[in-house]
């Protein structure tokens, strides 16, 4: 693609510091602009230097720009669309990289101008890391991007976007925002809620020290350990913002995870032995696609 | 440690052939015995070439051992206790790698022999596959053998196993039999039950295709989906044989899980910020007692 004369990242995270690393390593800005909330987190921004210009004024920082790309925790969406439409450009397009989609409509899409085309996003990529120093240029690479347009969406402006998305590195999907949310419910949001529970959980419990179940992580506990390390605030606002998915998704979790109990305690080894058969194949296919590592344990080094 | 003159490996599996891989590697033994019931499993560890002597012959593997390891799924392990009761040496030590020990040791100890040394252990290692090929040498590199030596365990003997894990490249600790299977039920067994159980909920989910949640899987759900691809037989064995510890920790996750659900439905981002917050800790000291990678995402290459 052609170049953008600029964009605008609001929200200098781990997933935008990763846009302005990419962007930059596929020229697909002249003026990659940054905001921020936090002046420290700005400091930190300008000292790795992945923005052209950094900006304290939100303002400034959308200015001009032809795509502006929402990258703060969803819970803060509502007060920034206000706070940016009187500066946003004709013909520009708002997009962001929230993990639910249909709070995001909710709280963006009444305070878009007229003539700026609001195309909701969410690219699937990210670790367990936040902050500026976390981003890095290869993060999108060959993960998907999906794209949210809303009714009335204009078309070049949804190609221009999956173009730039596609520059960072991403494959490109496009789906109805209500569906995203039930997708997303079960890859990601009900995975982190349980990775969560379940650390939680080994915290609580006092028959066995903290410092045992540490220790003895490899057993399986520590692959749990890496989601549950992920950034509080994002998450907090996540599950605030995609309740009703996340709770359906939830409420079949628990009649299954039932089922497995009553096979424990009934002895149904036959159950059992299905259950984790079938759930083998799952594992294959991620693998095949390119969506996870062959290697043993993750490839890990330790 | 002096090179014991035989070792028998009872079961060829990845745990199986990984310490044969590791004893070779350390000269821990004169003769690597190996034996599995299946003809299959012994043609390909005759393939590979990690045992010395390959025995249909369950007798003849364990005759004239110094130690002797059940590498099998513990189901099986009553049957082959009372199979190499009559062959094996005076003073041998009889010990194993299996994920339970106080099952273990119902089955296995009313078959030990007089004179023979039982002296139950678990490896806190292994990757997601399985069979003679999955094996490797370091496998046990800077993990944790847990021993959990019965009453009237002879010193002496211990001391030796001890020494063999620590050969194999192990630390090595001694735990209660009954306290082993507490605190693996909390970092082993529910992590792997709940891994089963998300991976199949998701697998069932008719809203979402299973091509969905593949495609999408790097957003968390393929984390749990390597746990979920761990071997099948292993895992109903270990469900069956540690039920009350496991649905003791079970029921203390779900109490967990109710609040969480009841915080998602009440909109309560103060309890959630404050679970997600508390679980980060638990992560950076796993990390720093070296029992995982602090690389991102587990350094994975994909």
């Amino acid at each position: 693609m052609a170049a953008m004369k600029k964009i605008a990242i609001i929200g200098l995270g781990m997933i935008g510091s990763s846009i302005a690393h990419a962007a930059r390593r596929g020229s697909l800005a002249k003026e990659i602009a940054g905001h921020d909330a936090s002046a420290d987190v700005l400091e930190r921004a300008g000292r790795i230097g992945f923005c052209d210009t950094l900006h304290a004024d939100i303002g400034a920082a959308v200015k001009d720009a032809q795509l502006v790309i929402l990258c703060a925790p969803v819970g803060a969406f509502k007060d920034i669309a206000q706070a940016i439409a009187p500066h946003m450009a004709p013909g520009a397009i708002l997009s962001d990289v929230g993990s639910v989609k249909g709070a995001v409509v909710r709280d963006v899409a009444p305070f878009v101008p007229a003539g700026v085309h609001f195309i909701p996003a969410h690219p699937i990529a990210g670790t367990e890391f936040s902050g500026p120093e976390a981003g890095f240029a290869s993060l999108f690479d060959g993960r998907w991007a999906i794209l949210t347009p809303v009714p009335g969406s204009d078309g070049q402006a949804v190609a221009r976007l999956r173009a730039f998305w596609k520059g960072l590195g991403s494959q490109v999907d496009v789906m109805e925002v209500g569906h995203h949310d039930l997708v997303l419910a079960i890859t990601s949001h009900l995975p982190h809620l349980i990775a969560y529970n379940i650390v939680g959980t080994a915290h609580d419990l006092e028959q066995v020290t903290e410092g045992e179940v540490i220790k003895y992580s490899a057993s399986g506990f520590r692959d749990f350990t890496r989601i549950a390390a992920s950034d509080p605030t994002m998450w907090r606002d996540i599950f605030l913002n995609n309740r009703e998915a996340v709770l359906e998704v939830l409420g079949r979790f628990n009649q299954d995870l039932k089922a497995l109990q009553e096979a424990v305690e009934q002895g149904n080894g036959e159950l059992l032995f299905d259950t984790f058969t079938r759930t083998r194949a799952i594992r294959r296919a991620i693998v095949d696609i390119g969506q996870d590592t062959s290697a043993p344990n993750f490839g890990r080094k330790s």
